[in-house]
């Protein structure tokens, strides 16, 4: 009988036998592939669609600059000079402001609340954006929360922002400038001179793995927390339609669900190392932490609504996308006050057994 | 010039010609495929193991007691009576006391945590112990932080737990029983009739999403958050080593990404549907949600430390698995406070405004 069986399965599946054709693509990375995080995790990427398709998809990877400038990737990829891309999508907002509500929102959505919008709320609306330029997006990494900034002037009001200089991009960057503060952009390398001169006032980065690494906490005397303003920043990549359009079925799927795993593996791979970093930094550097008072938050909150109100009007795709993002928000913030943060909150009410 | 350069490259790379093998797995899991969640994910994941395979492995799913009774998932695929299996560690406990911390622990690590200590911290420990039963496991589902239980008497101390009839398996029930609770187990469906009757006066089940199909907002007076004892319980699928020894790298390689693909999906899956099942709960069915007091956590806390610890005790491998999971732990909790819960504590300071 189990001969008979085999023997059926063998006729209804018969084996396949084809001549693999091999796919020799070029990623343009946005971020260089050495950069610990971010870049690293395009490397990565792009190594799991290999090994996963069994070499008949081979990926040679292009850092910053090495093809195009890094906000030019986009437009690189839409004309096919790259079938796949990797950055953010912030990066984008001079060509549609709607990519900075793609990326992540100040006060809003945190990593896991975000890739949920994506995966069972909003993710064709994304798909619609990046339509316009002939591309298909999947998020494939998260740096997950990241810390407020490293501060040489002490913030106990809102009115403290007045003519602080600091290193801010992004949406928080907007909040900031508009709560009075003076804008300053900077290359990574440059931000520990800036405010060891005396040129910023404050900076941004990352998080203490990143923060730790350029040494910021030479020059600062305060470490921010926490970082409203940027509660998760995705990393996307973006494969070119045609390009994508010519793949067979399972290799759409692996590079859908290779963006997955990458999602995921960055994220924890920022917070396995942040909590190691955050040790050495406050005990072996002696870094002063200190949190936002109260009244900052609130009025940064306020600031964040009015700003963020205020982008969303200005274009049908970008309501449209920020609509759909704080109707799934309010539902899904509601589920985690009463889930996860309630349960943080209980697993350190007077210790923590761990 | 381009010419030769695509013929350098089609010499370096020769296309790959090749019968491939098909492998007709089956699949066994613990759980019923039709049960949302953790049964739709197994099959889920058979599927994008397929699809990205090119069918090069068809996986036949066999849902609980199909092949053989929940709890002998583990000895079938051990055996290779199938080749993959599907369930939650804690499963196993039976076999080897180990398997309890692999799922979750009560007042540890949430999901983030748990997958990060997996990825960048004991994950050769799960294999580790795996291995005793001639298996490869992959981590592939997580339901989430999970709810409180359902009440029909309140909780103002732990003292009110004495005597209380409680449905509430794995180690939760283990630290109720500490406190004096009567254990009563009962499957799923049989949950509501015995709250109606009085047979048990709380019943712990999953979250707001499952609790709400198995209508126990019909039969309780409370709902209970944050669920300490289960900060977000692991789904996972485990191959039989001689299998997974048979397949090429890119098969192999397919498995575990799909695994970590399928994670983040049924975490993301439960998150959504809590989200608008909370909304139902509370305002279509007027159910009166409650947060269990500060002194009733703070109890728990300490009935936890006690009960794992002497777990971890009894057994050399234990106390391997959970002294990993705890030195992790600490550095990972300090990291969550000031970034996600701090975070999230601010986002509702005085509004949210999304």
């Amino acid at each position: 009988m189990l001969g008979l069986t085999a023997a059926r399965a063998a006729f209804s599946h018969p084996p396949a036998i084809h001549t693999a054709k091999r796919y020799e693509w070029r990623m343009a990375s946005a971020v260089p592939g050495s950069l610990p995080g971010a870049g690293t995790n395009a490397v990565y990427l792009a190594k799991i669609i290999e090994t996963m398709s069994g070499g008949r998809i081979v990926i040679r990877f292009f850092g910053q600059d090495q093809l195009s400038p890094a906000f030019e990737t986009l437009n690189l990829v839409a004309e096919g000079k790259a079938e796949i891309g990797y950055g953010s999508p912030y990066y984008w907002r001079k060509k549609h402001e709607a990519f900075s509500f793609c990326t992540n929102i100040p006060f809003g959505l945190n990593a896991h609340e975000f890739i949920t919008w994506l995966q069972f709320g909003g993710g064709e609306l994304l798909d619609e954006l990046y339509a316009k330029y002939n591309l298909k997006p999947f998020p494939a990494g998260n740096t997950g929360s990241q810390m407020g900034g490293w501060y040489n002037r002490e913030i106990a009001s809102v009115r403290d922002y007045k003519g602080l200089k600091i290193r801010m991009p992004g949406l928080g960057g907007d909040i900031l400038a508009r709560a009075g503060a003076e804008i300053v952009n900077l290359p990574s390398n440059r931000i520990l001179h800036a405010l060891q001169s005396g040129k910023i006032d404050a900076a941004e980065w990352v998080a203490p793995c990143d923060d730790l690494r350029l040494e910021l906490y030479k020059a600062a005397s305060f470490y921010y927390w926490p970082g409203w303003h940027e509660p998760g920043a995705l990393a996307d990549c973006f494969v070119n339609k045609d390009a994508y359009a010519s793949l067979p079925g399972d290799l759409q799927e692996i590079i859908r669900q290779a963006s997955f795993a990458a999602y995921n593996h960055m994220w924890s791979e920022y917070s396995a190392k942040n909590g190691i970093a955050l040790v050495e930094l406050v005990v072996r550097h002696q870094m002063k932490m200190k949190r936002f008072p109260d009244r900052v938050l609130m009025d940064m909150a306020r600031l964040s609504r009015d700003v963020m109100t205020e982008i969303a009007n200005r274009n049908p795709l970008s309501k449209k996308i920020y609509d759909s993002y704080t109707a799934f928000g309010r539902k899904a913030i509601a589920w985690t006050q009463i889930s996860e943060e309630a349960f943080s909150l209980a697993r350190f009410l007077i210790f923590s057994y761990l």
